[in-house]
Order: C-alpha cells, then sequence, then structure tokens
C-alpha cells in the first residue's frame, strides 16, 4: 500500500511540518520505503519532486523538508511498491494536463483486473502500476463525456465520484486529485482530514519529535485543510472519512460533498 | 531569450559538469535570470527540476548540480523571460504525454502572431509563453495527423521537422524535444552539438573554474552528445548547426537528419 498527504489552502502554505511526519513513514517509522513524490501547485504552474529512493534517505525528500514551498494545493504520496516496479515511471503523484490545467493524482490501494475493466484510448500509461492505469482511464471517461468544453466544477467532480465508486468495486481506491484550483479526495477505506482556523494552536506530529505553534506561522485569516491516510498529529481531532464519502475543498474549504454506494462484503 | 541544453548517452550519465556552467548564465555570466528548468529521464519515467528563481540563487539548482542523477536525455532550460511572466506556468521544460511516453520540450526564441497562426484545440497551454503555445500546437497538430496509433521515429520526426519550419516562420525557433528514447533538434539560428566517445579528454567550462577528465568518468563504449545553444567549453570542437537543419539522436548517436527550407530576408 503506501500513503497519501495533500493540502488546500486560502493563502500560500508550506507544509514542511506535515512533509517532516510523513517522510519518516518512508522507511523509517513506516515500510513505505519504494518511492515517494510530492506536487506544489503555484498559481497555474506546479512542481513535482520526485524519487524512487526510500523518502527517509532521499536527498531530495531533505530539500523539500527544508526548502519552504508556498502553495495552495499540495499532494504527496510515499510508496509500498504492490503493482508495478520500483522505477521513476511508478512513482506517484502523476500529473496531465486537461484543459489548460494541471491534474496531479495519487492513489491508495490495490485494484483488480483494472487493465480488462478499465479500458483506455485516449490516455496510455507511462508506467506498469494499477493506479496510473486508473488515472488515465478516468481522464479518457471526462474527454468522452465532455470533450474539449471544461464543465461546471460540480458537474465534473459529482462524475469523477461516480467514476471513483466504479473504480473502487476493483479492489481499494483511496483517491486524491487536484487541478491546482479544488482537491478531490475520494475514500475507499482510509482517509483523513482536518482545516484549521483561528484561533491556531500548537501540534505534535507522531513520527518525529516535533512541535509546532500554528499560531507563530499563521495570520487569522488562513484556513488550511489536510487530509491524509492516517493522521499525522496525535494532539488535534481529525475526521475520519467513510466508506464512499467523497469531499471536493477549495482555498482550504469543503465545498462540495457526496456519498457513493459502497461495496458489498 | 534564453539558453537550452541537452544530452543524448548510451548509458545513464550525469550532466552535473555541463548544467554547472550552464547555471553559471542565470544570473551570473549570463543574463537568463527568469528562472530555470530541466528534466532528466530514466528509463520510460521522467522528473523535473524547475525554479522561477535564477538558477544562480536556486537552492534547487545546486541540489541539482551536487545530486548526480544519472539518466539517458536530459533537457535544460534558463529563462531570459520576452513573452509570458516569470512564474512556475511559464518555466520550461513542459511535459506532456503521448502513447505511453513523456515529451519534454524546450525553445529558445521567440514567436510574433502565434495564437492566430498556431490555433490550438486539443492540448491547451497552461501558462501564457508563446514556447508553450507551439508545444501544445505541435500536439494537436501530431494527434491529428496520427491519432491514437504512434508512427515510425521516421514519419514522426519528419513530420516534427515540417511543424518546426512552420513555426519558424513566425519568429525564432531553436527546438529541443524528446520522449525518453530520442532526443530531437530544430535549429533556426542558434543551437550547437558535440558528440564526445573515446579516447576522452580534458575539457574546460568557459562559464566556471572548472575541468573535467572525462577519461576518468566513462568507460571506453560511452558516447555522449550534449547540445547547447552555445558552447560550455572552450576546448573541444562543437558542431554549429545550420538556419533550418534538424538532428534526432538516440542513445547517443546522431540517427536522423534533414533541412528544411530557411526563411527569405
Amino acid at each position: 500500500m503506501c500513503e497519501l498527504l495533500a493540502m488546500s489552502a486560502n493563502v500560500p502554505t508550506d507544509i514542511c511540518f506535515s512533509f517532516s511526519g510523513l517522510m519518516q513513514r518512508g522507511g523509517n517509522t513506516g515500510p513505505h520505503k519504494d518511492g515517494w513524490g510530492v506536487t506544489f501547485y503555484e498559481g497555474k504552474g506546479c512542481r513535482s519532486f520526485k524519487d524512487p529512493l526510500p523518502s527517509a534517505e532521499s536527498p531530495i525528500a531533505t530539500l523539500v523538508t527544508e526548502y519552504p514551498i508556498k502553495s495552495e494545493a499540495v499532494i504527496c504520496h510515499i510508496r509500498q511498491a504492490n503493482s508495478g516496479a520500483v522505477c521513476l515511471e511508478n512513482t506517484h503523484p502523476f500529473t496531465r494536463q486537461m484543459w489548460g490545467k494541471n491534474w496531479t493524482y495519487a492513489h491508495n490501494g490495490q485494484l483488480k483486473d483494472y487493465a480488462q475493466s478499465l479500458p483506455v484510448k485516449y490516455h496510455i500509461p507511462v508506467g506498469t502500476t494499477d493506479s496510473e492505469h486508473a488515472f488515465c482511464w478516468i481522464l479518457d471517461q471526462i474527454y468522452i463525456q465532455f470533450g474539449v468544453q471544461e464543465p461546471s466544477d460540480q458537474d465534473l467532480f459529482a462524475f469523477i465520484a461516480e467514476l471513483s465508486e466504479k473504480i473502487n468495486r476493483l479492489g481499494v481506491f483511496n483517491l486524491l486529485l487536484s487541478n491546482g484550483d479544488c482537491l478531490f479526495a475520494y475514500c475507499s477505506n482510509n482517509l483523513h482530514w482536518i482545516t484549521r482556523r483561528a484561533p491556531f494552536g500548537e501540534a505534535s506530529l507522531i513520527d518525529a519529535e516535533m512541535i509546532v505553534d500554528f499560531q507563530q506561522v499563521t495570520t487569522a485569516n488562513d484556513v488550511v485543510t489536510v487530509i491524509a491516510t492516517q493522521p499525522l498529529t496525535d494532539d488535534e481531532r481529525w475526521h475520519k472519512m467513510q466508506a464512499g464519502e467523497w469531499l471536493l475543498f477549495k482555498l482550504g474549504e469543503p465545498i462540495l460533498k457526496g456519498q457513493t454506494p459502497t461495496k458489498i462484503g
């Protein structure tokens, strides 16, 4: 499996604190040693840092921890390989372009029979993971449904929720997806989120001896949501998402939500 | 304008030496201070490092100089903005996917009337540069010509050369383009290349006090081609490309070449 982390904020915010906790799970406090990656949006642009090395040993991960890139949307993934070899092309997040936006995708879980059940034509995977294949299938279905005309967020993400539910029938599909403006989360069985806003307090990482006083690093208007497979702090209240539940965040706030049918058995 | 650098090699090779020279031109020995980026292919995967900061001051550029990522194909760009603001979405190289491959693109030059002359439908730019617009137009034309079926390298790159010649009519279009397997270079007015192979010798950077003895870091079978807008060393013989000339490299060797009509006047 693997671990996911994402952020949505109303002001450019760095993710050094949360990332410091997560990267320890890549070969230190956790077994997710088969590569890692993170994508930061800055305006319409985004940049990714990726390494097939374990995050706990990666010089690039150290740079990301120490160099505070400020972003309004971030998606991060550390990998424990189950489908596809350990190599760069199989390292999440995956980014593709649609309607003049960068779309970034990361998946936790495992899918069966995905090649047969999710045929792709227009978007062909580069690597050999079930995850990237499912991303390509989502992009194909969106292209077939909407063509070159971008729909409203409401129509688009309701459609993506339907697609997520179909993919989820093939196994476990915890999904994080962003186009820079919006951050979409679909819970198969394992996602938690927290929205931090004034009055800000302290928080302690579970995976490293590190405490942050958010009061010191924020202004009264900041709203920052963090989503992760497992809570990253042990002294805050994280919301656990339900199976089949989806949420859409924009500028740190949840703006749309829904519940898809869950699997039987 | 800007500066371009690319490498094609038959064994995974690091580009630290050439990159050390080039990055000095981003705010130190040269005026190209409006961001920089580099894309490394490793197998079918690729990873990019980008920064809107001048390369001579960028902590990420320092990491790339010190962390020897071994690659068979590299494309690198340092920017002096002329079209589009200084921001991440306008920072080269640009990467998109086609036929299950990552395609990476960097452009030196400036184009007039590109929005009217190069209409796009399927591939929409994220940023506001003439360069990314031309890349999207190339991808659109390839999609219209070949659809979902990948053609032979010969047919594909001959077609890309035709497209390059059309774009070149709009101004200056020095192009580097790679799909990981092949590296394509189109010269509008300013590209040089060199192929290094046994017996290897020493070389001295023009932009930094740095000498490398390639004999020490290679084996007898290594073949490494470097392409740059301007030669990076002053004690080797670089080939100057002619206006309208194009070259295709694979595993360090030139495998196809051609000459397109040049502009009148």
